[in-house]
């Protein structure tokens, strides 16, 4: 990576001052520059010392940035690639932190100059916290990453990219934005509408009563909404057809518990529970429950 | 609680286990006397010592009791009163810790003898844990333990099973069954019928990428099924309506994602945060979520 000099983050929430705590202080030799558009958000990342240096101004802060970081909702993406493009270096290469990726490069590919070079990456890490305040400089560690590209994908700035993430602790893997965004539909942005939607069906008073069962269950629908409306309406169709699979497996164990077939809704839990045993299996193998 | 001598817990599962445990060695004044069906369970009970004694044989474990704590799965609740009934002492008092109410209690009053006193418990402690390994003395301590009780429910019966979930550290609360029944179909039934759908539906490669937002909405999955079924079994009719709630706002949240309606979608995704936020602050207030 001796061609990142400086790296500028642009959102300082909970991902991307999170990024810029792992660059600052030099130990891998990159200057951690950052911006966000809120003076209390600048002035707190001043204070707290999340990034080297803290620009008032987004065209400045990329101006000598030799890789720029979008940390902010996704929708906020394709008006930065037209504030920002024309003032980017040859060579810069453009990459970001957003939960869904087709969008993202369609974005990209329209809207930043010649000579810069967009890589998505998705770093899953993060929780229901938001802000600077919530900034980890280990949040990446052990942290499964995934960088899409295309065909027109500069193969130079996709390594730079995956290199990047994994000085910083991630597990590094690529896809093209499509499977990626299939995928993810259903790994984390369909569990995030089944917990909107138990909430939504419960009733205030009647919560008083659950236990813990229900508050995990739920964690993530306390994310921020704003964030979560970007990646529901930039993957629109993927998680459509996740919450018609969701519905057809409720459904499923509805009626065997209305035909009252305790047989098959044993089976249909154990189905579940085997799913889920494995999966902590892979997990704990591969020391991503840590 | 002068007239708690012994008390005799049927299972030595989690909660059975845990329930011992805490009473065993006396310092509550009773004697903690255990049976479980599985010769295996009994040795490793006797060999970890969770209760001042173990019974090979049920009517041997209940011939003394005073109080007696069902902590089977639910349906094996009918045929075990019928076991039981004949010998148990004159004023013994029955009690249970299954997560549903209704069913139970009509079994109790078709099969306990005159003279013996059933009051329903449900104390809302566990985890997706099984067995007898992960009982735990202070299991209960600021769990939520509702107790149940109908128009010819023993008034003295009721308070002595107050009493004994208070000095074991549960907040108590009454209802009736009905109305137990119908609050924790929505609050602890129907989450769980949510994460078993969600994993169900979810295809086994492509959760390698999930991240912990999926593991933490499917812990309760892992549950034991057996338990569950049980559980859905014998409170069908409001499970049935809570997934019918649940799809009904799947499928309002779907709506707006087709539609491409970002406010609308934000709308819903705030609601659910906003419930959550009101529902962490009154349990930290209550302590609930220690």
């Amino acid at each position: 990576m001796k061609n990142l000099r400086q790296v500028t983050v642009i959102g300082l929430g909970l991902l991307g001052s999170s990024v810029t705590l792992a660059v600052a202080g030099g130990s891998l030799g990159i200057k951690a520059a950052a911006y966000s558009h809120r003076a209390s958000t600048r002035r707190k990342a001043r204070k707290l010392g999340v990034a080297d240096v803290v620009y008032d101004d987004i065209r400045q802060s990329v101006a000598e940035a030799d890789m720029v970081i979008l940390a902010t909702p996704i929708c906020t993406f394709e008006e930065t690639f037209k504030t920002i493009g024309p003032g980017l270096k040859k060579g810069c290469i453009v990459t970001d932190v957003g939960s869904t990726k087709v969008l993202i490069h369609k974005w990209a590919k329209k809207n930043l100059p010649k000579g810069v070079h967009f890589v998505g990456s998705h770093p899953i890490a993060g929780s229901e916290q938001r802000g600077v305040d919530f900034g980890r400089d280990d949040l990446f560690h052990n942290a499964i990453c995934i960088v899409t590209g295309e065909k027109n994908t500069n193969p130079k700035a996709a390594a730079t990219v995956k290199k990047f993430w994994s000085s910083l602790g991630c597990k590094v893997s690529t896809m093209t934005p499509q499977v990626h965004d299939k995928i993810l539909a259903n790994v984390s942005h369909l569990p995030h509408a089944m917990a909107a939607a138990l909430l939504n069906a419960s009733d205030t008073q009647q919560l008083k009563w659950c236990g813990k069962g229900f508050i995990d269950t739920t964690r993530i629908a306390s994310s921020p909404a704003n964030i979560w409306a970007d990646i529901f309406y930039t993957n629109s169709e993927n998680i459509c057809k996740g919450i018609d699979a969701a519905i057809n497996r409720l459904n499923k164990l509805k009626k065997a518990i209305e035909m009252k077939d305790k047989k098959q809704i044993e089976k249909l839990l154990e189905l579940a529970r085997d799913k889920r045993a494995k999966l902590i299996q892979y997990k704990v193998s591969k020391k991503e429950l840590m």
